[in-house]
């Protein structure tokens, strides 16, 4: 069993990922994809008049403030047009996928919060209102189900709090409890940049293995914006008891591949 | 077993339908709800700059030219904002909603029809390239499986073709052919308009009841428009077996319950 997250950043190709998820199952692996949705959800704010909202903690982790009227276009984005294209791309190479949201289910449950502090021009605030949240259930018995029947989840946020309210949360760390969840032995996590870098203009300075042990150490020294949430996905799946975890770039032909084989970064306990 | 499609016209409000699809499975029914998203596709696409583009066919149907792009506006329309938007009011009703489009599971497969004849000011020409077609399959083993786990299935176009391209489909219709495979008893069919109407601009012409023998000549004396194609539905959920198909007003309140009791137009064999 294997966890793939597909970030939503700019320069992501999902035919490129629905190759390398096809080549995968072609080779006997039975994954489950979580996929990401970002910039297109910023690009259709800013097309309907909606500027995106982003926010930073005092801890310095940024994120989408999520009101009512962002939800609707984060829904439109995640489960709407990338869910389904993703599906369809799928479904194009002779897998049976099926999409489904957190919320579709119960399949990621888990509490909202509110009210965040953030910093904004020095100065630390509350704001309120924000649907966010963070899984902390995964509905496995949905999934081993559709396993069963031999169809491939295709997962993406929101998530759902045990009210039934939609909420925002990270994929990175949603598509870690699933993989913690379902006893995956690895999760691979792709986006826009070729793993954890010691410095991020120099593509020879990528770290390619990480233990557990000195995980929080290289977050401080070299992570910055989302890489920092990436390496808490890591930490928190590791400590789940997946084996390895790879953050590696989707942008390379056969990202898959290539991540297994140890191009990105690689943790392990 | 009863199939309830819920139109996406304008001043359909989706809250209520949720409050009746949860009165519903209170009074022991098992009901799969099929729901539409046309207006919020139109608004989005005019928001977006791709103006929506309908064609009319020689006989006089009226449908949504669809080309790649418009397919992805439908997608965030359909399947992200609306689909996800119902899910959500059910969960916070307490019925565990799972949505899914055709695409998902090959839950809808059917055949493209990518080369269609329209009327452009009086004539007739043809227009291809329309991701367009017309589900002829249904997955019962997939809806089967979602209700004896206890979910509330919520589904919405697009269809696929076997080769998994998406396709725009009728609701309607696809409801109809999903009460058929599913062998229910009902199909309830609801939007914004009272019924089937001798005089639209007359409430009280409503035809309360409907023998399907009668069908075709009272379609081709009164209904306009998209009632045409809900009776072409009708028709093909009665003689595919479905004891009973009412089209009646969403807009009212306990508009299911309504419908149930008479309101509407009613279809008998």
């Amino acid at each position: 069993m294997m966890v793939v997250k597909a970030g939503g950043g700019k320069g992501i190709h999902y035919e490129a990922v629905c190759d390398e998820i096809a080549a995968l199952q072609q080779r006997g692996e039975q994954p489950i994809l979580v996929h990401g949705g970002s910039h297109l959800t910023n690009e259709l704010a800013e097309a309907l008049g909606h500027n995106p909202h982003f926010v930073t903690s005092p801890s310095g982790f940024t994120s989408r403030f999520t009101d009512p009227q962002t939800m609707g276009i984060f829904m439109m984005a995640y489960c709407g047009k990338t869910n389904k294209q993703i599906v369809e791309g799928l479904q194009q190479r002779g897998i049976n996928a099926i999409g489904l949201s957190g919320i579709d289910g119960k399949l990621w449950v888990g509490k909202q919060k509110s009210a965040i502090r953030v910093v904004e021009n020095g100065k630390t605030r509350i704001l309120r209102g924000n649907l966010t949240g963070k899984v902390e259930s995964v509905n496995t018995d949905l999934l081993n189900s559709l396993l069963q029947s031999g169809f491939l989840p295709v997962l993406c946020p929101p998530a759902m709090t045990s009210e039934g309210v939609a909420i925002n949360v990270d994929g990175d760390r949603a598509a870690a409890i699933t993989a913690t969840a379902m006893q995956a032995d690895q999760l691979v996590i792709l986006s826009n940049v070729p793993g954890v870098m010691k410095d991020i203009t120099q593509p020879s300075s990528r770290i390619s293995e990480i233990r557990r042990t000195d995980l929080e150490d290289i977050s401080q020294t070299f992570a910055q914006g989302r890489m920092k949430i990436k390496l808490l996905a890591a930490a928190a799946a590791i400590d789940g008891g997946v084996k390895r975890v790879v953050i590696a770039d989707a942008r390379l032909d056969n990202c898959i591949s290539r991540a297994l084989q140890g191009e990105g970064t690689s943790i392990t306990a």
